[in-house]
């Protein structure tokens, strides 16, 4: 089997009104025939975030909906809670105190059915704490600011989901850049991986038909950003800076990742993405193209009279919108070009 | 003549307690023998401000201080206040509004002195508002957020007196990464510098004397941090995202400095530093060499008895501290070692 998509959700996904990404949940868990188990452990309290949870994932269509709320590790070794999750379509964490979460999932029979359910290809989810969790190393808990200073936060281990990872959540909200780039100057064989609110960064493995090899490749969905910091070749003192002081992070490679980019977590680089067009202008350059497809050929057959070209022009121009069009595109790396638009 | 240094400044230097940041300018601006400007236009309050910055350079051991502050464009052709400027071995710009800043000087005959002036050797520093407008391209005005956002932000022109960046101050107290990685994905050729607040950038100029080429370098001091982004090599959407969408930035090459760090602007990398080791430490570690050396030594000659190194073993555990020495050194990357100091 291959294993199912992990969605991070950097908290606060919106409930209320464009519930894009609690939607993109559902319809991976398998819409009309979703199983899904929802796990409100981080929050201290479980039962009204459950209660909204359950609510929302059958508003948007899964007939089922369970709870697993195990209040100690002993009770994480409870059989019929292990028999939930593994015959879950989709998992899903609720925010809270991801310590919390930790501490009393992570290597109980409960912990180890949710390792397995994404690896038998169900959709393992998780917002905010329930996002963080699903690192190899866990922020368990730290203070925010922009500059990395060496005792700023935390860590813990994770379930190990995304591999060599630190995931972070709430991260422009609440100003994570800096305890992230500790995180990463301490490990710098970490990938930092940051998630806005209302944003997911889903994860998914494909299998190259060619080389047969595995890639993991994040998408991202949402409001927000998804950062990622990559210190493969970074420089730093992180072993010898005082607890207090700013850190040295020096040649951190940043990645800054709106919502449809793609990037490839196992060679650490952006996938070329697609150019999108609103589908109001696609007919108009659909329109131009042709034009100038024929311009071309008739130059070429050098049976473009003046008065051909003429009209022809006069038509390019009367197409073109005031705003942009074909016909003006320039480099826009100027500040100037930036300003006008 | 060489180009004088340039001291950029976060804002919010102290200047009741530690005035590190102050006392380098006034030491730089050549102590007793200072005759030292202070512009104070970019403040509301500039007569106040005024008072202030003479008071405590005179307190650091400036005997000259002298004010230029015109009004409006007009008092900028002053020939007085450009005589002033002529004369200065030391120009310190406020802060306030750096908008206001450089509508009245930028293109006069007051701003023109300032760029001669470090053109001639002297130094010019700024504090928030004159540090921004020390760069080719000034921040006029934004809003905070780690996310970059296509409209967070506009630019105007700056001194110039540093190339081809873009300066940004109160980096890490008002959260400013966002706006500083929008500039830099709308202008991949600028490299985008953020200055912590009480904290100084300071750039100077030296030639390599094989070479006889200049390299323009970036040394850090103060309390925090200064955050250089490097966009050579970036992917971006800027060209076509939405005005409030998160921007696309991949690959940005991220630099955060403490104070010691120096940065090559020209070559756009660190320089090697120094370990530093305390002055406590360094007599202990000393100590510790000069006995390794001689074991060396007595065992190549194979003239060491167990009891000549059992008695030296003992002498070097004494000797080492508990938290630290240079015989348990690992490789220390990992959180576990991290966590342990």
């Amino acid at each position: 089997m291959p294993r199912g998509p992990l969605m991070i959700i950097g908290g606060a996904e919106d409930k209320l009104r464009r519930r894009t990404v609690l939607q993109d949940f559902v319809t991976a868990s398998g819409d009309r025939e979703a199983r899904i188990v929802v796990i409100p452990t981080a929050s201290s309290i479980g039962e009204e975030i459950m209660a909204v949870y359950d609510a929302l994932f059958r508003k948007l269509g899964a007939p089922q909906v369970a709870c697993v709320d195990p209040a100690s590790r002993e009770e994480a070794h409870d059989e019929a809670l292990v028999a939930l999750l593994d015959d879950a379509t989709g998992v899903f964490m609720t925010g809270g105190n991801q310590l919390k979460l930790s501490g009393l999932l992570n290597g109980t029979p409960v912990g180890d059915a949710i390792v397995r359910a994404h690896h038998r290809g169900a959709v393992v989810a998780g917002t905010s704490a329930g996002a963080s969790i699903q690192s190899s190393h866990m922020v368990a808990f730290g203070s925010g600011g922009a500059t990395p200073k060496q005792r700023m936060t935390q860590v813990a281990a994770g379930l190990g989901l995304v591999s060599s990872s630190v995931i972070d959540q709430h991260f422009e909200q609440r100003n994570r850049y800096g305890r992230l780039l500790m995180i990463v100057a301490q490990s710098p064989q970490l990938l930092g991986i940051g998630v806005d609110e209302d944003t997911a960064a889903t994860v998914t493995h494909e299998v190259d038909e060619e080389t047969g090899e595995e890639r993991e490749l994040l998408r991202v969905s949402g409001r927000g950003a998804v950062t990622v910091m990559d210190g493969s070749r970074m420089i730093t003192n992180a072993f010898e800076a005082k607890r207090s002081a700013p850190l040295l992070a020096s040649g951190v490679v940043l990645h800054v990742l709106p919502a449809g980019a793609t990037y490839d977590l196992t060679a650490r680089e952006l996938l070329p993405g697609e150019t999108e067009v609103a589908p109001e202008d696609a007919a108009e350059l659909e329109e131009f193209g042709k034009d100038l497809r024929r311009m071309a050929r008739d130059i070429a057959a050098s049976d473009a009279s003046p008065t051909v070209l003429k009209r022809r022009m006069a038509r390019l121009r009367k197409l073109r919108s005031a705003e942009q069009s074909p016909l003006d595109e320039q480099p826009v790396t100027t500040p100037e070009n930036g300003a006008n638009r």
